[in-house]
């Protein structure tokens, strides 16, 4: 094995750091990880590579031991319908107090390496990580059902991104103090002189509880951020999404090991579904955080029993569309399109409830009722999405059969507008895709919009006018949450009361977006994701709130 | 009434929060409110006007209107036995509903102020509060029993520099981020350009839970930081120690409506006692913020219950001193016994355990055995509180019955190394006020030292060796929690073992302490107060994480 002092690391990538945190001041366009797959970029064989490396995993045990592992789980499969088959140590309950033990045994000398150290090694990894990251797009395809360009985006750069951004956040946080000050108190005879020393120690260890759709864009981030801090963390993916987070926790143990601490400080806790381990360890008294993305019946339970823990959640909430004008028509529904059909409509960003006012909507096309609207979107879905092959590489396949049930469930519950149809995969037969539904409903429909219906289902409600629609929202939004919100409007007054609601529900906005940017996608060290300030989520990537709690700092003084 | 521009408030105080942002990334010395009461400082009248503003209050209902108040309630008893009977709008939990709801609808107009008008607003407050310093003190010192000028100083000026502090930390956490950005995004033809705003919104409405012994000082700093950071601040005083508050919420609310905001967004919930109105209010979901001082149980009990909100706690702990070995005894002995009279160790940074090993220390005096220490300690007691007119100054008075009961319930539990004994207030004589208690244990009566006997009770633990001494505190700091630590050696090797115990345990530590610093104070702007690294307290005052909880921002984008 070669070893490297963390200071060679820290000084590796101590520009990246650099360039990182002014990102974060600023909140404009920054990427340290190029998003195209393009071989001009990543080099002609690293797609090949990367494939061949993902495959060379399927069937296999993954080489990884957990501390307190007992047998091995194998429980992926693929929505492209290819046999996963990797297994991986299982941790049983009683195991936990191992994995624990050891996790904990490791805190004194990566808290003692400090905070420079540390970000060199988490961004060493991170380095690491994005040489392989055409492997892990293949592990985040074949768990999550993501198409493979968006896998290696989402899942790949742009969750590096996310990482970053974490990692200077936390750097900043935790370099905001200087090491030791010297504190001079003027005083009648002589002044007091004491030297002070501040130094940042961990919470204590860290769980992060993965998801089924986007493995690594949401854990990388709480991840990183809490072992930069100084805490170990116990990675517990989903049982669907093993694959690209088991990657994660060998590039930081090899890293780690090469650095000189222990690989242990950070650990894959693969499940038995059965086990619920989550529940499990998210209540022991040395889990002092607990980052999670997924339901909100899981993670309700989490904020309301892991108490001895501060606990990050991203839930799930009713994201909506206020459709009042718009001055380009086409723009407006292809954008919502193609919204409504990227990976299927799975993302806790994808718009569900798209409102329109019973007297139709003007446009540069002329007035346009609300069956106009419903024709306007469903063209341009079958525009987009026309030809299978290119459907395809839109909407990815339907991540599991939670999914598919909700949406053949679903047509009973309003007038079907737009229809969902299974599209056939040229390349994976046995992959289940199918494209979006749209779903008639009326202002009075509450039952069925104010709860998230995950997956490709959006209902298109008719409201009595514009100030009804934001109203809903605002109140659906405060009760039950949303990760998004978006509005069409030329009228100033109407854009001014969408931007008060969201305000007030705490949501954030996106404003007549008719061209290449979509609501649900949100760019790291510009966009929030999330805000904290509703029920969909108590937490946003990346601010000072997400990291600022990872640690804490303990002083020692003395006369100078 | 005169009205004011709240940006006439933030453009007077722009100079001191420039200051005080600086002063809070140096963690040197700094302070903005002079902790002298001298005439010199604050005028020839000030100590008289202010004495008279207080004694004006007595016996009279204070001139407040809560919004839900039904009757009134007069709960406060003097530690030095004059007569209060002051009496405030009471509060039932049946008026809950009304004073939520009239803060809620405050929030809009004060969130839309942004960051600069409102810490504008809280800086004027704090500079009326400091008008008022010499009628604070009065009211701190016949509310919590601390003597003149130590109320003058900690529930005066040291609570101003605190509140200051916090302001400081919040203005700087809400402002690192531009309030607009233009993102712009390299693409293949022309850049994809967006603008965004982001807007700091507040969580929601803050509960302050004051606390008997400092009813300024361990509520303003997130009384000021809840507030700054956009959120309405209910205020609920310890029933013992309304008044400081109450005045506190007087000038809140005559600032608040001169800058034109409704005065709502600070009032004062004041309870009998057996309405027990804080947990009511703490479990609200309107209630998002919860401040606490207070006992471990109910501190406890909002961490575990109040899982809509983020609760700030600060509890309680034992306080240790590692005694080895030092090159001065008499500024050791003198030390010491300074911290444990100093408000009759009714502080939660008092020294309660102090370790000695059983084979004596060495110092510049010769070596001096467990025994000698006891004496030692106790003549510098002897010294400090043997003339009445001088004790008192030093001690103040016995907070409230339950201080008096432990100290009674004491001396059977170890061996009385240094008697307490009643101290005849020469200018209250109904005053009631003790000298330490110091008691001999032994390592193995760890049932009675490991838990906190708040109030002027210490004990003296021979332990086998100092290495033992290092390994208790470890273990009962992060098992029982600890606001301090303290050690006296000589030796490297000793220092560097109870520096890495403070870090393990999460302990502010102080070391070798032999002149006119004390482990009970902590100075704002450089010693963090609390770690929220142990069960003592579960946040500091104040670092980033203090504040960075009490707002959320929101977003909105659109093309540029």
């Amino acid at each position: 094995m070669v070893t490297a002092a963390p200071s060679d690391f820290a000084s590796r990538h101590r520009e990246l750091l650099e360039q990182a945190l002014v990102a974060i001041r600023k909140r404009e366009y920054f990427s340290a990880y190029p998003e195209s797959p393009s071989p001009k970029v990543y080099g002609e064989h690293a797609a090949a590579d990367g494939r061949a490396a993902f495959e060379a995993w399927l069937g296999s045990p993954f080489p990884l031991a957990t501390p307190g592992g007992d047998g091995v789980v194998a429980t992926e499969t693929s929505p492209f319908g290819i046999d996963v088959g990797v297994s991986y140590p299982r941790v049983r309950p009683d195991g936990i107090e191992t994995l624990l033990a050891v996790a904990a045994e490791a805190i004194p000398a990566w808290r003692d390496a400090g905070p420079d150290a540390r970000s060199g090694v988490c961004l060493e990894i991170l380095a690491r990580l994005q040489a392989r990251v055409f492997e892990l797009a293949n592990a985040v395809m074949h768990t999550s059902g993501q198409a493979f360009v968006m896998a290696f985006q989402a899942g790949g750069a742009h969750a590096l991104d996310r990482a970053l951004e974490a990692v200077a956040y936390s750097y900043d946080e935790m370099t905001r103090h200087p090491e030791a000050a010297i504190w001079e108190k003027p005083g009648r005879d002589e002044p007091l002189r004491m030297t002070k020393t501040y130094t940042v120690v961990p919470r204590g260890i860290a769980l992060s509880i993965g998801c089924n759709t986007f493995p690594t864009w949401n854990s990388w981030p709480g991840i990183f951020a809490s072992l930069v801090c100084g805490n170990p963390v116990v990675v517990k993916p989903h049982p669907r999404a093993v694959l690209p987070l088991a990657i994660t926790v060998q590039v930081c143990q090899e890293v780690l090991a090469e650095a000189g601490f222990a690989p242990e400080l950070v650990t894959l806790a693969a499940e038995d579904p059965a086990d619920g381990l989550a529940a499990v360890l998210a209540v022991r008294s040395e889990v002092r955080l607990v980052d999670f993305t997924g339901s909100n019946a899981f993670g309700d339970w989490l904020e309301t029993h892991g108490t001895q823990a501060v606990v990050f959640t991203e839930k799930s909430g009713v994201n909506t569309v206020v459709i009042d004008s718009t001055d380009s028509y086409r723009g407006m529904c292809f954008n919502l399109a193609f919204s409504l059909a990227l990976y299927t409509g799975q993302m806790c960003t994808a718009p569900q409830n798209l409102f329109v006012p019973a007297a139709g909507i003007d446009t540069d096309e002329g007035h346009q009722s609300y069956d106009d609207v419903a024709a306007g979107i469903g063209a341009a879905l079958d525009k987009l999405l026309g030809d299978d092959a290119k459907a395809v590489e839109l909407l990815g396949a339907v991540v599991n059969p939670g999914v598919l049930e909700r949406l053949d469930a679903a047509p009973t519950r309003g007038r079907v507008l737009v229809e969902s149809r299974p599209v056939a995969h040229p390349t994976y037969p046995d992959a289940v895709v199918r494209t979006p539904l749209l779903l008639g409903l009326d202002l009075d429909d509450a039952e069925v919009y104010a709860e998230e219906c995950f997956g490709p289902v959006a209902y298109l409600i008719e409201t009595p006018s514009t100030a009804e629609s934001i109203e809903t929202f605002r109140r659906t939004a405060r009760e039950h949450g949303a990760m998004t919100a978006s509005v069409y409007t030329t009228d100033e007054a109407v854009l001014a009361s969408m931007r008060s609601a969201s305000l007030d529900a705490g949501v954030a906005l996106s404003e007549n977006l008719t061209g290449q940017v979509f609501v649900n996608q949100s760019a790291a060290f510009s966009d929030f994701h999330g805000t904290g300030a509703n029920p969909a989520a108590n937490s946003a990537y990346t601010d000072a709130a997400y990291v600022a709690s990872r640690f804490r700092i303990v002083q020692s003084r003395r006369h100078a």
